[in-house]
């Protein structure tokens, strides 16, 4: 079977650890990536998250301190902090049912029973639960952003070795609501001996069931 | 701007409701979806996932039950049972490790600064913990497979509107050390009236923050 280009592309990308500092990412490319974060699905479409564009390079070094010193944190071209929005409650699913009004030109009465089905699933949850649901939905749109990065033959570097509180105190993201889960630096591959490294992977027979 | 093919099948692509159950996702198509999903990246690489393949038709409906009748699970081309490993611990690490060392055909001894750093995350956390955090990483496969489907211009609907615990009675999962997360069904949109529906996003100035 011949390879598709999307599965070349993904066997291509790898957890890059050495950026080629010198290599900027456009910002019509960076736009992209992130727009395909903006656009993934999520639970009712509820979106409960906000990425965290670090340009100052001071924060930078700041936030490469409280991920241990890894490098990829200053070297990669653009630096983007994961966060999951920790108020989704009856206040933000109203938000929610208000924008779909307008985008759809209806009533917020009309919306009701879907209001209603959303605020029913939240309350059936603890509060920390509804982070914890909410994190799975991040982490998709974190998976449409590295997608589209190694599609565009752009290197990432998910990154979950940092610590996430002193991370939210950096950036100040408990006032607003947000909470740091992940790290992606972007750029392009410098000379990085784990590029050369065998892609460990499960076989198909190991990770697919069919019943 | 030029919109890239990327962003145009993101938007294209939406929840479908309805399926049209005549159309039939091509083996080689359905392959690589789920192709996607085995190279997608995950924490240290653990590969926390399994997805369940349901071609079984008598199985299918028993799931439909399971997802409060939702036409979609029995009308798509393909259904897909996305699951988590629950037994992510030392056996399984090692299990990983084993996988590494064959791979790259080096000693297990030699990952062991690798092992020591995954098992030292793993029992910081609690076992539901664990579990949780597995959870995010099979949301991003789900990601790899959901943004693979738009760019082939297959239509999909995540759902999460199912009965998790039934689901894993009816695939005998628990036995397994698995866990029902999402069911991602897969095919053709049919006449759906909701495929006219605009897309509800919060604007870029709403997700994205700068600092």
């Amino acid at each position: 079977m011949k390879k598709s280009a999307i599965i070349e592309s993904l066997e291509w990308r790898y957890a890059t650890k050495k950026f080629d500092s010198a290599k900027k990412v456009s910002d019509e490319d960076f736009n992209e990536i992130l727009e395909a974060g903006r656009l993934a699905p999520s639970s009712f479409g509820l979106q409960p998250w906000k990425f965290v564009v670090i340009t100052d390079p001071v924060l930078r070094e700041t936030l490469k301190s409280a991920a241990y010193g890894q490098a990829q944190v200053t070297d990669a071209s653009h630096l983007v902090v994961l966060t999951v929005r920790t108020d989704v409650d009856a206040k933000y699913v109203r938000t929610y049912v208000e924008k779909i009004a307008a985008v759809r030109k209806m009533s917020v009465d009309a919306l009701k029973g879907f209001e209603d089905m959303m605020l029913g699933t939240i309350t059936r949850m603890t509060v920390p639960q509804v982070v914890d649901w909410s994190s799975r939905q991040a982490y998709l749109a974190l998976g449409f952003m590295l997608e589209t990065a190694a599609l565009k033959k752009i290197d990432a570097c998910p990154m979950e070795g940092f610590d996430a509180v002193q991370c939210d105190e950096i950036l100040d993201l408990k006032k607003q609501n947000l909470h740091a889960l992940a790290l992606m630096t972007l750029g392009y591959r410098g000379e990085d001996a784990s590029a050369g490294y065998a892609k460990v992977r499960f076989g198909a027979d190991e990770v697919i069931l069919k019943k």
